[in-house]
């Protein structure tokens, strides 16, 4: 897989030129997002700031369903099924339902959810064209495909602004005894 | 002005076609802004979350900066003057400086600042076409036009973010006596 330059939007080898540049943004809002996030161990990844707010890592499992549903809705052209539904169901809406089931996960398991839905994004990107990109969602026609992928961008992009301020708030702890 | 549809990301009328979908996405961008601090009194854009918070105002007048020192880099091909960068400093760097010096001023204040810097930015983006958007910034030649702007969407994005969790935890007012 050819990575984009991170700080040029411009067509990219491999995608039509629109989705090249949409690739670009995709690509840039990931890197900030694992940079957001480098380093942080389960007790950081499942802190809760307070007793409304989500943890850290149920905002990357967020991220993870957020993509999926948009493939499935651009891709597959069509609606989450109801196993879907019920299976994404708390990483999706966040909330009291993401606060008790996402936890006890380390970074890895996450950083590879996003990497295995991403790769899949990519894969479809290549094989379609501008006019796609273009084009109206089939169950969603106020929106076009473009659209639906910069808000999966943007979505990330804004709770990843979340996490840099949660993440400036952890609880400080005792680094680890050094032999 | 032509706004675009908020849910499309299409070529707009009276831009070139990639200068187009930017605008929807800075624009969509913007319009969530706006709903994010519908509403805000003077008192809740000034509040402080906790010592090391930025006030909502602060963000505010953070992103009409920063779309200014974009135009100033893109548009006029030079870095901001001293004087320029002495005047935006605090909202700018934020922090300690912004939390001292950008408070005091009703919504309008802010919503008015990014009006008038969009404005601009349209202004100027309606004069260019797509080989300006994709060519390397003079001051800045790792990162290309196109970055330059996107980021301008994604800073605000990510503040965004910020803000709607700093308003979701605004201290709670009595609501006002109706007569």
């Amino acid at each position: 897989m050819i990575l984009p330059s991170p700080l040029r939007i411009e067509p990219i080898a491999g995608y039509s030129p629109t989705i090249g540049r949409l690739v670009g943004m995709l690509t840039y809002a990931r890197s900030t997002t694992f940079a957001a996030v480098d380093g942080l161990t389960m007790a950081d990844l499942d802190h809760l700031q307070d007793a409304n707010s989500n943890s850290i890592g149920a905002l990357l499992a967020h991220f993870a369903v957020v993509e999926r549903s948009y493939q499935i809705l651009t891709f597959e052209d069509r609606e989450l099924s109801a196993k879907e539904n019920e299976r994404w169901s708390a990483a999706l809406k966040l909330g009291a339902s993401g606060r008790q089931s996402l936890r006890g996960y380390p970074l890895e398991h996450y950083l590879d959810e996003l990497t295995t839905v991403r790769r899949v994004t990519l894969e479809m990107f290549a094989e379609r064209d501008d006019e796609w990109l273009e084009r109206s969602v089939v169950q969603a026609p106020k929106i076009n495909a473009h659209w639906a992928w910069f808000h999966v961008a943007e979505d990330e992009i804004n709770h990843r602004g979340q996490i840099r301020w949660l993440r400036a708030r952890l609880p400080k702890r005792l680094a680890p005894v050094r032999p």
